[in-house]
């Protein structure tokens, strides 16, 4: 086998034809929103498949009930080579507003932006077609340099992910045995910053309630009621007042359990990111860190479990004033949980918690909106740990392990129907524009993205 | 002068021709709120200015931007004769849905429901043709017997009541001097059982506030920033939640200043009226009197204050779910005043209540609904007294002292415009079904109210 310098030099080398490759597939008007682009959704993912045949892979364009599925395999150089399975999705955002786009958004080009730094344009350059061509042109240069891939590969190209994957699952669970690898890497997130790779070794669960009170059987007059009459709004108040001390904490019972603390070099690496309260907060017009009091805001939105309220309504809401209590008041509360944190348990803890609240000439209805564990790879797992050191080595700066706040179902799923962990990676920068008009991808991201993942492959198979 | 039973002998004498003039006027279909029946309500209008002439007042059409005032006065039988006010409208409501009515609503009738028991038939039978009637006939059995009224009588009545009254406030202001008396008679309310009259003694006052809380300077996701982020519901439901304390008693500082107790034989005579918590709520499907413990169901609606949220909204309220954190989130609440409780206060009080629970990077907005102080006739008032004896004298059982939970804008008006308190006697039944189909009043409260009005025109006389 080549070393790893030769394969780099081979991705410098192919740079060029890699760009080309890519603007083939954003040229193709894959909207899988729109039922009127489903023949141009098949032909990214035949392209794709076309691509990947020409690699070496036994590759495959899989009917669902939407979009077509992408399904290759590359063996490894060796019998022992690890597994993955690389996640990506042909499909793109709409491009409404057309007029705000400064060029055709299906006409890509490189548009120098500063001296010496060019982006890519175009629906789909970051999310995902930039993204995902990073692995398939990182895997092209391996074939090139060895005529080998370091691990084996399997590689999932979905085209419903700007449409809510509605095929996913059941594909998954169809083809579980033929997908599932020893990890998955999902190449869907951003760097931290344009010289600082990112690891999302944690994304948050979540269990979603919906709560409706109802206490009289009819919105009454507050004057000939008011004072006797139960008022729902009044309960779920109180209720939702209760969900938090006055350090923030949540307070049902046991709901921190399975919450671990983070660890303090993992925190102290978070204090170098330079992300402060005022820095985070600043930019949606706040200033105070509203949660768990004593941890910083990148604790408590990646790392700490949350109760919020996202939606309340009940009584006369038009304009005006209408002296009415309301018959009923509902509430949607979600919890985003961390760690080991159980869905079902924390479901059951809040609806408890709330029917001890009831009075008992009123009565609560509950509606349940998904649940979910959160997913949390070990800070010290070999994955993330050679992942990382691949990555400090192409980028000016080390990489970091970061959190998310929000989940993706993805890794989710992946977890749940094929018992596998994910690693997240992905070159996006934060002003990449992407579901919005005018989308780039750094070539920088394009380019060092290739190479990193020749970096990750290379160390996985080490 | 001839003595009160000559007076009441007249006026059963002359029953049958008080129905003859009370069905014609239920014959003119003065709807107020629709345009095309404007030409009914000045026919209406002038109607009761002939017949009030015919009695010998000076009567009077007072056009208005909206539906005219008839304005009558009639001295009273001696110089030193206290002075009244009787307050009245003559407009109705919509007959819709008029296929429900068992007759049609502009011909009205005599039927018999029950052995003994009589009913008039028709809109405005009620409300309030048929109890402002029992005034003018009452007056008519004065003036039949004696001549002479006992009392200085003026007569207003509005064509704009059931429509919002827009032409009231203004045209007491303008015509003050003409309308103010020694105290207003206010006949638009009922009896508290069919042997029991009623004297509504008070009526709690309302401020209204509507308070919008703003966070973030956009709706947030609750992954990307939920822990770190203010959420306004969260805010404002501690506010709510925080208005009342275990007790039922609303916590604002000072808010119970100029709050009495009730004396305690006026609660032991709404003991006596059987209003129970079980009948009470019941009625909507509770049981349990939500407000301060402690106190009857009548005492909590009539005689104590209270802080309701009339409606709340935030976030996300459609079907399913959506993980945002609202930027905003508003409530709108009320509080019943009682006794001498001041609305600008109160207003005030709330709002530094509400300013100390915001966040420092989060603002609030207020907006006032209406501000009106408690009427409340002091339980010894000689009016009050005296009606309440004159009352007892005619009906089965004596008359109780009540209160109202809500208010009557014409009673706040009376008070601050013309410096006037309101004795409100009324003898509509709760099962009238004023503003719904199949309106009624029975005989018995007509023929007994103008006896009723002939006992307290002597009374206050006297």
């Amino acid at each position: 086998m080549s070393d790893l310098d030769t394969v780099l030099a081979f991705a410098d080398r192919g740079l060029e034809e890699s760009l080309v490759r890519l603007f083939a597939l954003m040229r193709i008007k894959s909207i899988s929103t729109d039922p009127v682009y489903a023949p141009e959704c098949r032909r990214a993912g035949q392209w794709l498949v076309d691509e990947l045949t020409a690699l070496g892979f036994e590759a495959t364009l899989r009917d669902t009930p939407g979009h077509p599925m992408v399904v290759a395999h590359h063996k490894g150089a060796t019998a022992n080579a690890p597994h993955v399975l690389f996640y990506g999705h042909y499909d793109v955002q709409p491009v409404d507003p057309l007029a705000e786009w400064q060029a055709a958004p299906f006409e890509p080009a490189l548009k120098e932006v500063a001296p010496g730094r060019q982006v890519i344009t175009g629906r789909g350059s970051s999310d995902d077609k930039g993204q995902l061509m990073t692995f398939v042109e990182a895997c092209r240069a391996y074939k090139s340099a060895d005529g080998a891939l370091p691990c084996r590969v399997t590689i999932l190209f979905e085209g419903e992910e700007e449409s809510g994957s509605p095929s996913l699952k059941p594909f998954l669970e169809a083809n579980a045995a033929e997908l599932k690898a020893g990890c998955a890497l999902v190449c869907d997130t951003n760097m931290w910053d344009a010289d600082t790779p990112a690891i999302s070794a944690g994304l948050r669960g979540l269990v979603g309630e919906e709560v409706t009170i109802k206490a009289a059987d009819r919105d009454l007059h507050s004057g000939y009621f008011g004072g006797a009459a139960a008022n729902p709004v009044h309960i779920l108040a109180k209720i939702l007042a209760g969900l938090h001390d006055e350090t923030g904490h949540v307070t049902l019972p046991g709901f921190y359990e399975g919450v671990e603390e983070t660890p303090s070099h993992v925190l102290a690496s978070w204090d170098t990111l330079g992300r402060t309260a005022e820095s985070f907060l600043g930019e949606i017009g706040l200033s105070i860190p509203a949660g768990e009091t004593g941890r910083s805001v990148l604790e408590l939105t990646w790392a700490r479990p949350t109760a919020e309220v996202n939606g309340i309504i009940g009584g006369y809401t038009g304009d005006g004033f209408k002296t009415v209590i309301a018959a009923q008041a509902s509430a949607k509360v979600s919890f985003r949980l961390v760690g080991k944190q159980d869905p079902a348990a924390i479901r059951a803890t809040f609806r408890a918690y709330v029917e001890a609240a009831i009075p008992a000439d009123c009565s609560v209805t509950f509606k349940p909106h998904g649940g979910s564990r959160a997913i949390q790879l070990p800070y010290d797992s070999p994955v993330l740990t050679t992942a990382r050191r691949a990555l400090s080595d192409e980028w000016p700066k080390p990489a970091v392990m970061i959190g998310m706040g929000g989940s993706i179902p993805i890794v989710g799923d992946f977890q749940t129907l094929l018992g596998m962990q994910s690693l997240l990676v992905g070159f996006g920068l934060a002003d990449d524009r992407i579901h919005s008009p005018n989308e780039k991808y750094e070539l920088r991201s394009f380019h060092k993205g290739i190479r990193s993942w020749i970096r990750i492959l290379d160390a996985l198979a080490a």
